[in-house]
């Protein structure tokens, strides 16, 4: 028997399952728990469900939100747990001993990466989100799908493709979409929540950043510049940054976007986006990390200081580059 | 017989064509008209393309793109004509008359407004994007898809939906583009393109529309204001105007957003965005059209006289709805 049917028979023939997701909970982690948990509960199952942090608020709305816990729990041996999208057990953060301590670890995820800690793995690196994966062992499991659950799969399959525009969007995403869409689901509602919709606070911000706008390199590199103290004029907080940075990438002809927050006269937090460069290594070289396209650090020293810090090191990046 | 049958005979057993679509030429109206050629001249037919106002640069890319025609040409009264995308005649700007002129005039659309002004109207309200009605045709009519008729189907469909966000996106919707996505197109790089790179232009004129932010009834509405005269100064295109609108809409708590485009001192654009009012009823109150999420017009007068006359009518709306 393949992992995934003895996942199913051992969903169908136990009572007791214990659910988990990831720390920073994204929209494929919160979606696919839920969906899951309703799906269970509706078979009949009794099921508790956990993740490290708290919900984002924009995915509060989806049903059975207020019940996952967020408190370290002890676990036991004779547990049947379920593990959402997380490549590695460490992801599971406070979780982890709980989960590793399970009689059977079901661990369900689309990361290619994914460590395969299950006893049992299901792993489909082809699957745009979990919540493609999930919609399918729902599908086989039997529960009727409902409105809600509906919801909670188009929440983690829509974050995790960007609104279906990457290129992990396949046939098979569409067609999933399509199905989910006949439960009565509104994608204009739960998208203006989920993508389109700030505070009048992060556009006040953003007016500000797009005011910094510096181009070097013929306009290779775009800088934008915020403070503390400008933020706080502004009326914004700290998440309204979140998302401030992407905007320089989204010029065209820009490769390498940098947003420097200048928190305190001895502190600035550097943001990176890139279309193609590595700024995981940019990152690395001033001690901070990330991922290739989207990365960052956090500095002492003054604005001008480490401003010609970064742009040393990003200018270095650049003439060691093949000739583009 | 149907409009639809007659007009699948009539491509059937003719020979020449000629193509139009609407002035402010969007992602439908190109992607369906590029498509609609390309399938077309495929069944060995012989094609012109017609559309007032040059293709953005964003678009330029699809198939055929080059070919379309922008200067004014005579109509024949032996013609066959395929109109995409239009709701009424007048949207045809200079090429009205010669589609007039037309023996058969075949309307192809998916507003709701639509004017049946067409000897054959094939007008389906429920399809999200023309290019969903042209893809159902072309499949109809048999020549093979190729990876560029996708390509003008998927931009046409992705940008009537916001990238399947909008509430027009149906099942049928994603069963179309998962069908698309099997001739090999990157969804990726075209939604890269089409949606989230600006040029530099853009986000000058955004800077300057967010300056502008006002908010009327409580936070309900929101209004942002742009005149030639800013947008040439910022250096900006009319282009780049396309999309400033949506900015109104994605602030919470905001139900209408308006952008007022003061376009000399005697005309003023209007462009509407909502989340859940009827903006293609008060922009037809002020002699516009659109849809119902989304919508505009054009009235003569100064700004001030425009923008008095534009919030009677929206507070009027306002008066008429149900409590909230």
């Amino acid at each position: 028997m393949t992992d995934r049917e003895q996942i199913v028979d051992l969903i169908r023939q136990n009572k007791q399952f214990y659910l988990f997701s990831h720390m920073l909970p994204d929209g494929d982690s919160i979606g696919s728990l839920l969906a899951m948990g309703e799906a269970l509960t509706a078979m009949g199952k009794e099921i508790k469900m956990y993740t490290p942090g708290h919900i984002p608020h924009k995915y509060s709305f989806l049903k059975g939100a207020e019940l996952v816990g967020h408190t370290a729990i002890e676990g036991k041996s004779d547990w049947i747990s379920i593990v959402l999208d997380s490549s590695d057990a460490d992801r599971l953060s406070i979780f982890k001993e709980a989960a590793l301590t399970s009689n059977v670890l079901v661990n369900i995820d689309h990361h290619v990466t994914n460590q395969r800690y299950g006893t049992l793995n299901l792993v489909d690196s082809e699957a745009s989100a979990t919540g493609e994966i999930v919609y399918t062992l729902i599908r086989e499991l039997g529960p009727e799908i409902t409105v809600t659950m509906a919801e909670s799969l188009y929440v983690a399959i829509s974050t995790d493709t960007g609104s279906f525009k990457y290129d992990n969007t396949t046939p098979f995403t569409h067609e999933v979409v399509a199905d989910l869409l006949r439960y009565g689901l509104s994608p204009g509602t739960i998208s203006q929540r989920i993508f389109d919709e700030r505070p009048r606070s992060f556009y006040i911000l953003l007016k500000e950043a797009l005011s910094s706008l510096e181009f070097y390199q013929g306009g290779d590199i775009a800088i934008m510049t915020l403070s503390r103290d400008l933020r706080e004029r502004s009326g914004a907080t700290t998440d309204d940054l979140d998302g401030i940075v992407n905007y320089t990438r989204n010029i065209e002809g820009v490769e390498l976007g940098i947003l420097f927050y200048v928190d305190s006269a001895e502190e600035v937090k550097v943001g990176f986006r890139s279309k193609t460069l590595d700024v995981s290594d940019l990152a690395g070289r001033l001690n901070g990390g990330g991922h290739v396209r989207a990365a960052g650090c956090r500095l002492h020293g003054g604005y001008e200081e480490v401003k010609a810090q970064v742009m040393r090191e990003a200018l270095e990046l650049y003439r060691e580059l093949p000739a583009r």
